[in-house]
């Protein structure tokens, strides 16, 4: 079968792109991909990305989108207007693909994505999964009061989406982003995702985070609300996404975290075939 | 080109050895392996590793041994008879083999073999590392006083030993082991180790512990060792075999060490290799 996957990324993430897609082919069995690479302009790794994805078998698709269009999209060094792309990613793919799973950069892929993928999604726009678990519950009251979203059932987390796009044509509008960046740009914490949960939030199909997006930071609270049974060899064996959610990132040579060791070997072997052009066993 | 490893087991750790021979193909590129698998009795999952090594592209070799030959050596629960099967490996080799790699089961590879494999070896029987320098120094005082041997330098650790057969072949006899042995199996710690420094101690190519023989427990002693350098990042891009030593393993459900995600994962999709007749990428 083969999957779609969608990434926005500038020149400084390329490395982690390699090795998040890296991580996907290791880990997904039986499976072809077609990576579609969204960016501002074209990437000065080109060359190097797509020497890469021909030896792990991927086919690599950049779209340049106009940077015009998000020049009134508030954004941050945090929060680089790429982070915009996802929710009008179906303006610049392919008509042809009616389903496309977006991925941060900064995640690591341990099991195979294929149930994900696969996931029913109905009239939904999305598949995604929530982190209000992790905390407390007046976050999520608050989060949904000042989002002003009282029908979703959580507040999502953009890191991850599988996207059905054929009723994303249908519904999702650049004027309707545009005009709530702009209504409300003083009250959003997490631009994007904050646009995608108040817009989009009750046509979202939860997916678990302790499979689909497993935040790395919090793996202590994942074992007590397992009650001890999400513990790392669960983790190992069942959850599919590790996604390294916050400032501490694990391509930094001061992280050092439960999964800081998988996720470096990782890079390192990306590492390996994108610059020793060696074949893999 | 190819390589012959050796281990030495029975049937409590035969997934240990699919696991440790899994790191081995993946991360040692552009290699063939050739495992000879010495046993007491045939293995139970004889026709498991079989199916496995041809899923990996390893040709397995199995080497049964009379147990009478070993009837008299001291053993335990944790020092079964199979640690003296390194020392006498080239009286049940096939004579055209005269370099192997002997490792033992709880390493885990993450880089090449490949500069260790050839390694040069000259008059010298073995290429081993020594952990002396992560204890103190009286202990391989110690160690050097009991074993009887100051030539040696160092005490070395058994649980990777590259052999030079054909040199092997000419001085390591069966008799001079077992007489030792017998003559001072009261002073022996561990000993397969013992033997092997007590006697052939000085006939051993030195090879640095931080890149061949990591001892997993003791990665913030490395860190102050190699004056901060050897961190996590250095380890991950540069040691070769990560040795688990000691009595915590990485197989059990409570091992959480710095390495414990990146063990855990070989031993899953070893796992996964094994019992989901799945083809990789």
């Amino acid at each position: 079968m083969r999957m779609n996957l969608l990434f926005a990324i500038d020149d400084n993430v390329s490395t982690q792109l390699m090795t998040c897609l890296y991580s996907i082919v290791k880990n997904t069995p039986n499976e072809k991909f077609d990576a579609y690479v969204i960016q501002k302009d074209k990437l000065k790794s080109t060359a190097e990305i797509e020497s890469f994805c021909g030896k792990i078998g991927v086919n690599y698709h950049a779209i340049i989108v106009d940077p015009k269009i998000f020049a009134d999209a508030p954004t941050t060094d945090r929060y680089p207007e790429t982070i915009y792309y996802r929710l009008l990613a179906h303006e610049y793919l392919p008509k042809s693909v009616n389903r496309i799973l977006y991925l941060d950069v900064d995640i690591l892929v341990i099991n195979s994505l294929k149930q994900l993928y696969n996931k029913q999604l109905g009239d939904n726009l999305y598949a995604a999964s929530s982190h209000s678990g992790l905390t407390n519950n007046m976050t999520e009251q608050f989060n949904k009061l000042r989002l002003g979203n009282y029908e979703a059932e959580s507040y999502y987390n953009s890191g991850v989406l599988l996207m059905n796009l054929d009723a994303i044509r249908e519904t999702v509008k650049a004027t309707d982003i545009f005009d709530y960046i702009k209504e409300n740009s003083l009250t959003l914490f997490l631009p994007d995702q904050d646009v995608l949960n108040a817009l989009y939030g009750n046509k979202i199909v939860k997916v678990p985070d302790e499979l689909y997006n497993y935040d790395a930071r919090m793996s202590s609270i994942y074992n007590l609300l397992g009650d001890g049974k999400w513990d790392l060899d669960w983790v190992i064996d069942n959850t599919v996404i590790l996604h390294f959610c916050g400032r501490d990132k694990p391509w930094k040579r001061e992280y050092n975290s439960r999964y800081a060791g998988l996720y470096k070997h990782y890079a390192h072997r990306a590492s390996m075939l994108i610059n020793e052009k060696i074949m893999e066993n």
